[in-house]
């Protein structure tokens, strides 16, 4: 993908998204004006991947004031307007820390705000940047081989979930630039398949070798030996470094602990919540059952079943090897623990 | 579903199977005369499961003698044509065992042939209602809970997998009978979904409640301690009880383990191999790129993507906390290895 393709795009007076509901079969740009339709994005996953979600977030506090102008608003409305985009998607932590931080400058108007969105932007993907070369430096030291690595990855963490380059995949993307990289494996990722049309569409725009595999064959991937590390991105990571991502995150996780592989959480510190202390406070959203009955509407489970659909898991920090931020690496399992590092 | 319901019928000139490719939409059988048509059906999963692959087989000798004498075929072609529905699915054991059984006496004619055939299906079926009691008894002993349990199982091991009743599901079908079940997780077990499809079909037909969950989400569920026990079928088991079955079944284990939530393999005798020392010497098949690449025939992935889908993975023995069979259940993981005691 050309580095410039962004997920989220501010025009000037619409917030430009890819739709990512829609990849890899067509390449559309849904253009947002109503604070309405950017929650009903957030939602839908038209925009998904935290750093995305919280670079959306960021414009939405502008696109509010903009509609409150058309719409004639008042502060309060525009502020209750605000705290609907910051609420759409509870998990998403870094939405709230996005949204809080262009807040700040609220009372400044509205180019004021859009400065600070543009900041949020562009610190992301320095962010992802400094996270890519921190992840590929100990990935490269820690992993005892003399060929290039095979790695596996878990849903969509590109430039496609990020404000650009990416987070676990932009540890990917780099190992790659350093010619370090032999093949990905990436999960299909169900219900919504974000490895397999989102990942692997990003995966063949670079040209990098990959294989999409079955959520179920990660375990018996990683326990026969073909992967050298595993390294997925973050909705929210707790103080003790347990990690809210993607469900079917844990059991990459449990199965690198069993095969000694490691385990790497690629996020911005960012997603890092000190005020949660554990996993065992994270909400975990349950979708709609439908997602995981029905397949592009038709139903795949026979009348009368339920679904139940957690959209994401929670890693214990134990199983975490390393968490990868733009400040570097702190080795969660071996007691570097971000409540502390990060305070 | 009615307990006369077979997967696996012979009809007296044909094999009628349940086309398993087309359920739950549709309840279709298919009435095989070809020895090729069954070879097919098998590599197709029309007929899946080992026990239903066992018990087709079985039937396929005779098959075989009677497509012979229609088309003049000689003692060898006959033969030939037997091992090629004995090799059709490399990992199923018990495919070569059951048509290895009914060869034994293929020189007393058809009438000999089909009686062993049915003995097979007969056997399997009291097999599995053996195996239900013995896993109830286990499980309502072992899990200290006073409400019924909750039960997670991965692809289909029901009636529609054996010659009847079924082996971890007949576990299921025989707590739900003695009023000890609340609900079952049933992970929809991709690439093929047997677990929606075929496993929630089941479940509603028995009117057992249960949810259809991604196969991501076993591990999250598990550690959420939303499962009082796991239990599964298998294709091949080792003599030290590395068991082979669906892709997917390594992960529920390893989270079984982790929460310390008994994790069973429900298989008759006839899956273990006790020439096979480890899970080391299991064939993996590697089944069609096209099924993790698409859906229905549509591509889910990106032109350009290739497809990683082993069908199988190994679940190591210290992992399997029983291994129930027709004779009770072997505590493998605390040493009771089937090597040694089915010898």
């Amino acid at each position: 993908m050309p580095q410039e393709l962004r997920a989220v795009d501010w025009t000037g007076n619409s917030l430009a998204l890819i739709d990512q509901t829609v990849l890899p079969q067509r390449t559309e740009t849904r253009h947002i004006r109503d604070v309405d339709d950017l929650v009903d994005a957030i939602r839908r996953l038209v925009v998904r991947g935290a750093p995305a979600i919280g670079a959306a977030g960021a414009y939405g506090v502008a696109l509010a004031m903009l509609q409150g102008e058309r719409e004639g608003w008042s502060r309060d409305q525009v502020l209750t307007a605000v705290a609907r985009v910051r609420e759409a998607r509870p998990t998403a932590v870094n939405l709230m820390v996005c949204v809080d931080r262009v807040l700040t400058r609220f009372d400044d108007g509205l180019d004021a705000v859009l400065a600070e969105a543009a900041a949020v932007q562009r610190e992301d993907v320095a962010a992802n940047r400094a996270m890519g070369a921190f992840g590929a430096d100990w990935l490269l030291k820690r992993v005892d081989v003399d060929r290039p690595l095979r790695v596996l990855t878990h849903c969509n963490t590109g430039a496609l979930a990020t404000a650009g380059w990416g987070t676990a995949l932009g540890v990917i993307r780099e190992l790659h630039a350093r010619g370090a990289l032999e093949v990905v494996y990436a999960d299909e990722t169900r219900p919504l398949l974000q490895g397999s049309r989102l990942t692997a569409w990003e995966l063949v725009q670079e040209g990098i070798p990959h294989f999409v595999q079955a959520d179920g064959a990660a375990a018996g991937t990683i326990l026969r030996g073909e992967v050298d590390a595993a390294i997925v991105g973050a909705d929210r990571i707790a103080a003790n470094g347990d990690t809210a991502n993607k469900v079917g995150t844990v059991g990459v996780a449990l199965a690198c602990a069993d095969a000694g592989v490691p385990f790497l959480v690629a996020a911005p510190t960012t997603t890092v919540d000190v005020a949660t202390a554990t996993g065992a406070d994270i909400h975990i959203e349950l979708r709609d059952e439908s997602e995981v009955l029905e397949w592009s509407g038709i139903r795949t489970a026979p009348t009368g079943s339920r679904g139940h659909n957690p959209a994401f898991d929670v890693t214990p920090g134990r199983l975490v090897t390393g968490l990868v931020t733009e400040r570097g690496v702190l080795e969660v399992s071996a007691g570097e623990l971000p409540g502390d590092r990060l305070r």
